[in-house]
């Protein structure tokens, strides 16, 4: 006879019908994630035809079939009100009700943070969820940075829950012992930014359950200066959106260029085309997973809108991470006052 | 008998100690502005042995020799109270005394901003002076973008004069007539951004001196959405050194990869090379000149510390059109109260 253990079956719901390229890319990441991972269990929130066109998983998966949806241009807060039976809607209803652990959508970032907000909940004692992603560094090890632009304006309380949200991700769900924590900052001096940020740096430094290391720059981001990067949202949307401008545009520009250089640089193209891919993976975090909306009652977690089968794979793994890990409910635990 | 032609002369002070490749390549860079420029003259302050090493111009150019200099890890507002022979000190000092019309270094940049606001002083109206670059988009053409990191705080009114004076340089430097002046916030539309940035807005919008094209945001600044762009200095050093970090990792990137590549990528990377050198000239904007710190009573410009001859001249033939044009004296104009 076999042993027969008890698994604990992780409940994701999944938007099927969010991002460019969905409902194939969707449903072809969470057929390898079933075939992957024995413990998750796949709730596809969806237009079941079209659905069914590209599900091959027959065990462990569910779909619940709506014909509404929220688009990428609705207002957030808007859409999240009025289109109650939109597929993204229905699966952060389905984790405040219980019957799943978390929520995944490659559709309007805006909207599912008015969702996370509103349908699942902050948890109690952190005042502001941020969103953080895992950010690539030349050494391929990255680093969580929050907020990225949930907020528009933060105070120095804010900045140092975040600090305390990272170094839980980054142990948790990343495996480092001791998240080395920078502030960004206009310098690296102690003594530097606005007061918002000597104000963050006062408390960071005064936390000895953090492994503060300091203001770090933006410049040095990608060198690996920091394991979890504090920002304030619009700083940190404002950092992000200049990398993914600066990387695109350079790799643009680049093959713009390849392509106006005749057949000597399509040759030498041709011959550098395993750095060049080197270089992409590199550049590439995908591998991270999706930007979680950190300090919900849940992992609710944002794949980018462009998402392929693969990162939404990787989406898929990241939070059966931060289920198993039970992330989430440490940080509860921590945050909760005690009696 | 030939016509003789009363010339105004340009009269530039020039920190030859400040930077990594000082004094050789700010002398360089002098002997062939003044070789090009007949309405200049060169005042160079530093160490008159060593500028000797390399200066071969020999009109309208004079030494005021001094051992003193800033070191780039002075503290600055210490350093510019401290050595007061410092040659960046006298180059400021002889703007105010009127001896000079403007200072060019590629020295410690706090210094020299402390040097601009203490020895120089600000513009009666302007609030706080605002470091200025013209930063590079693919089409080449560019934009002003301010405050890039000179105060670490700002205020609407601030950012309001910030878009009058990138839409002065952008119309006498960069002769645009009716230069579009973006507002970089966190989304596009009009609500967007913290009370800062709803203010800036506002006034922005009703300024109809100004050719304001709204919000813009950081990911598409190298597409040419505005010709000035509008920031507050702490944003705007992040957005800044993002876009410096994330260029320099992808080029190193790319370089790494083909040296790790073997003879096919070597081989590659040389068919490649005028393509790369193609992207190299597009992302380097030195021949827009250095960084103005604009809002002082005469032109401030800090060249790049890791400056070459060239861009030392570019930034010579930068100011020397900032003196033709009288940008700053129509600023004063502008910004001083009517009786």
């Amino acid at each position: 006879m076999f042993c027969e253990e008890k698994i604990d079956m992780k409940k994701i719901a999944v938007d099927a019908m969010g991002g460019d390229n969905a409902p194939k890319a969707i449903i072809e990441g969470v057929n390898r994630a079933l075939a992957e991972f024995s413990d998750i269990e796949i709730q596809l929130y969806g237009d079941e035809s079209k659905i069914k066109e590209y599900l091959t998983a027959t065990e462990r998966v569910s779909i619940i079939h709506t014909e509404e949806k929220i688009n990428s241009d609705d207002e957030p807060a808007k859409a999240i009100r009025r289109k109650k039976k939109a597929s993204m809607v229905l699966g952060a209803n389905a984790v405040k009700e219980g019957t799943a652990d978390a929520v995944i959508s490659a559709g309007n970032t805006g909207a599912l943070l008015a969702a996370g907000l509103f349908v699942v909940g902050r948890i109690k004692g952190i005042d502001r969820p941020g969103l953080m992603s895992t950010l690539p560094t030349l050494d391929g090890k990255g680093y969580d940075m929050l907020d990225l632009g949930a907020n528009a304006e933060n105070t120095p309380k804010h900045l140092h829950q975040y600090a305390i949200l990272g170094s839980f991700y980054a142990k948790n769900v990343r495996d480092i012992a001791k998240p080395r924590v920078g502030l960004l900052n206009n310098g690296t001096e102690a003594t530097k930014g606005d007061p918002l940020h000597k104000e963050a740096y006062a408390l960071l430094a005064e936390d000895a359950s953090l492994n503060f290391v300091g203001n770090v720059e933006a410049r040095d981001l990608m060198n690996g200066v920091a394991d979890v990067v504090v920002s304030d949202g619009f700083t940190g949307n404002a950092v992000l959106k200049t990398m993914e401008g600066t990387a695109l545009n350079i790799m643009g520009g680049l093959k713009s260029s390849i392509k106006s250089g005749g057949l000597k640089a399509k040759l030498g193209a041709f011959l550098l085309k395993d750095s060049l891919y080197q270089l992409k993976d590199t550049m590439d975090y995908s591998s991270a997973g999706g930007a979680v909306l950190f300090g919900l009652k849940a992992p609710i977690v944002k794949c980018h809108g462009s998402s392929d089968a693969q990162a939404v794979y990787y989406t898929i793994r990241q939070v059966r991470t931060m289920l198993e890990t039970n992330v989430v409910g440490q940080l509860v635990e921590t945050f909760t006052p005690k009696d």
